[in-house]
């Protein structure tokens, strides 16, 4: 199967004469969701969805499964994250109520640092089409040429992708493996989460169209060490990846920076599980999570909120992810 | 009554000699949530209302009931918001699989902009001290002395407010007034209100501790001419916000910017609402929804989530706020 | 002349066999600085220009000829500039010198906002390449292959300018037609600025290679007009551009948003001025500077100095032009 | 000398009774430039003195003494420094000149990152006034009532200092002592000042009034290891502050982040150098210079170039400074 992927990808970035248009090309248009569609897997959220989800509440615990957002967090690559309070107070009014208030200034990547929704417009491939062109092709077969602005994407920005209310279904793998955390660089096999599942007596069967499917590594122990938690994260492989997709989950998610293993084992390839899940099927993902009072509380099934934030363009989003029981 | 809170604050900021101190003063420490509390009314949302109010979700419908955030919205004062994206892509790897990936850049006053949450660190007053001095005080008697600093609040900030999971309760204003909107300036009274409710076949009795309050007066649909929208919107005054606080609602919203009536009748006084009901009492407030298609579907009833982002030290939070029935 | 500019552009556009290459092409590599140069017309700024420039002060009195950077200055397009005051004091130290200290946070298009300077990678082309690829082509030749990257231009960054200490020329158009300002969208004439320079008791030979060329067109009086500023201002076209060229001009500037007349006369150009003058020829241009008092003064020669802030990878720089005589 | 100036402040910041009100105080108005002043020792910087300067440019080459700014220099605290290309191109217009151009976002702390210069709003006080308030006190008295605004300084803004064209004068301390750099920690005496200048046949009776005194400690060697760089630099201390105040320099400039010793040597005080300079006497500040080629060239007299950038409100200004001789 694996190499069945790698040769398709490498197929694809040599240039062979393919009949590939904006129309039709290998992973477009979505066989599911059908051409024109934004959405992506955010779509197996239907009513009847929503409801299973929302069954699986019992005792009313809400779970906090996201980071808290501040200066000196962990960041990817060049990105930058700063909030200012101008003014302290910012405003402050001469009338008998003598009112005070405040705001605050935040720059930054804002879809793309702390614990970040992958939206369907953050990842994509260059492909040689059929007239010849070469051009970035994102999920559902949208071109840079269509999608590309100084000021958001016009096309599969986060304001497509709908809220995320769903069944949640965690799959420690730390816990299977009886560690911490696993260790830097391990690629997660099909058969860990397998066994990952069995040991929380759960069977593939148990996975249902549109769930969301957390994987906990048990990295976010070092998230307050910023080199470290940056530097080669386990995490799934294309292997993984293709089951996700079998599955029909609406997304991943896991405590680390960008759910799949870094790099990947096969050095030809980068972040290629991103492209899988989110470019080719429009799965989506939510990354630095923290799964550790899920695990401690066996909590492997939960109603999953995460509600993207509707910043025009965006590629993704910050938020507040809950697992509700 | 209303005079007595009017009298109130005149007392307070003339400066007569109070008691006051950091300790105790007339507002704190608050009775509910005890001295220290930092969560404000987000308290009543306990295991018991998530499940209340998940148990109000049958059909499994979700409705959007917040805006879109793009450069052009209205915005409060000398606010900013802007969206960039580096690079058109901004990443490509000389890799196999020749992935291209795309950021955001934002810049703005993000909890303040928009679909905006304020937190219990947004709103204080300058009171004069037993001590003689002056001093900004905020929800539960928390001092800008304690809660200032150049990279956000020290105390107060969003991260403290618990995720809004709670029953909501549209009360439709317009709709009782059989008006597309309220006119502008006009402060909503309490007999409005119970009208309103008494139209939906609800009363008073009705509503619960922890419930979010939201309330139409069809503004929304001036979101696109940003003057018009930012000025002299109707809403409620201080009657209507004590009635709210006898309520016991953990949160308020509304179709405008600031859901008080704009400007306060009361000349002397500046958004004497939020003082009363963030300030005073910790009710938090979502400002700028779109509450039209709730009031289409006679929708008065229903789960509504917002998941304030945990950025440290924010005044506020943008978000996307929902109504799942 | 003029018709001959417009047909190259066309031809170029059109995308004709042309032998063009990142080598060699319609202009470049630059004919006076070589292959390779980024630094533009300000390799002018020789130590003999430097000479030449500071023997015209006599009086040691100093113009400011830039505007004051503030939020609700004009700005072009959806450029953004915002100044925010951290803290207020942004530090306070517990020392027995008790020192308080402030910064300022900014965000916006720092180089292209305000009195602006434009860099020799603000201004390309789409150009159609011997290999039958459309690149983007900029000053001598540098393509946007080369240039992009999501955090800075890699090449033609405003870092490469030398700084602008030279002679400067002032050309009075309003001056010479009597007028406060020139109507709007008037395209001045190389007629123009012969009347404007004899009326100054100078003639075109007086010109020397290297100066900077100031045109008033007394525009900056709606500076505090934005709307009216931004809109149809009159400038140069390229009759008068070609002729800049010919001087061999380190630079120009004006007192409106681009310097060249806006819009071009010819519906099918957008600022084929800043192509002719930026990147044909490497030519800067300081865009909203604000000439009377120099015009009161009939300052027409004077030491201009204007230092680009190196930026690394930025496309123009904001500063603080003078005129010193 | 050095344990009077430390009385002062202490004595101010015990809180005694002193007459001290926003009119009159221990280092207001300023006996120099009068009640009211906001240009500070800029002021110095008259007709006659850029004419004094600008007689000293016989060669016409110009150093260039600023740092280029880019991500990843040093940053003080907290501060933030990030540079984007939105788009890459920004605008590409559909015209037959088929034009494109680009721009770039910046945010941070403008006027205090990279080599940034001090303006008169940027250091103040902590004061016990005559009515018993304590206020934050600025140059010329101005207070932190009057200046502190939400969208930066209402007085003492960057805005209000004069262009430092002026005579600059190296201070070659590293050279003097023979050392590629001086040590860490190490505070400069007066009496290496007055070695270097001898060493460099100066003496102290030929600085005048208005010059720009560069301090070169050899320190800029380190600018590309931030941890390094931004630890315990060498630097003048209140001895030498004093003198240059005697001086009456108009600014001081180094190649480290703060001119002045870091930590100072007497734990009780931060920064103390700043305030003798900037606060009491309005003598500006510009750091994170390199002074290597002038230090090679014996460069030790020039025309001392900086144009502070007039953001509004601003504390500082980043830009481009230059010797030229």
């Amino acid at each position: 199967m694996r190499i069945a992927v790698a040769s398709t990808i490498v197929l694809l970035s040599a240039g062979t004469t393919l009949a590939q248009t904006r129309e039709a090309g290998p992973w477009w248009p979505n066989p599911a969701w059908g051409a024109g569609d934004q959405a992506g897997a955010s779509n197996w959220i239907t009513p009847d969805k929503v409801l299973e989800a929302v069954g699986l509440v019992k005792a009313g615990k809400i779970y906090e499964i996201g980071q808290v957002y501040e200066k000196g967090m962990p960041l990817f690559g060049r990105r930058t994250y700063a909030l200012l309070s101008p003014g302290s107070p910012t405003y402050a009014f001469p009338t008998a109520n003598r009112i005070v208030a405040n705001d605050e200034f935040v720059c930054g990547e804002i879809g793309q640092v702390g614990t970040q929704f992958d939206g369907p417009g953050h990842i994509g491939m260059k492909v040689k089409m059929a007239d010849g062109s070469t051009q970035d092709v994102y999920y559902n077969g949208f071109t840079g040429a269509e999608m590309y602005s100084a000021y958001g994407l016009q096309k599969l920005g986060i304001e497509n992708v709908k809220p995320m209310l769903t069944r949640g279904i965690l799959i420690d793998l730390a816990g299977y493996k009886n560690l911490p955390n696993l260790p830097a660089r391990y690629e997660v096999t099909l058969a860990d989460v397998r066994g990952a599942l069995a040991r929380q007596g759960l069977s593939e069967s148990d996975l249902r169209p549109g769930d969301a499917l957390l994987f906990r590594y048990g990295w976010s122990r070092f998230w307050t060490e910023p080199a470290k938690y940056n530097t080669d994260p386990p995490g799934i492989g294309l292997e993984v990846a293709r089951w996700v997709v079998a599955r029909k989950a609406s997304m991943v998610g896991s405590d680390q920076s960008g759910t799949e293993v870094g790099p990947n084992p096969d050095p030809s390839l980068a972040f290629p599980v991103h492209q899988e899940l989110i470019m080719k099927n429009g799965i989506l993902n939510i990354e630095n999570l923290t799964l550790e009072e899920l695990a401690r509380d066996a909590a492997w099934e939960f109603l999953f909120v995460f509600t993207p934030v509707r910043f025009k363009g965006a590629t993704g989003s910050p938020g507040r992810p809950l697992a509700i029981r």
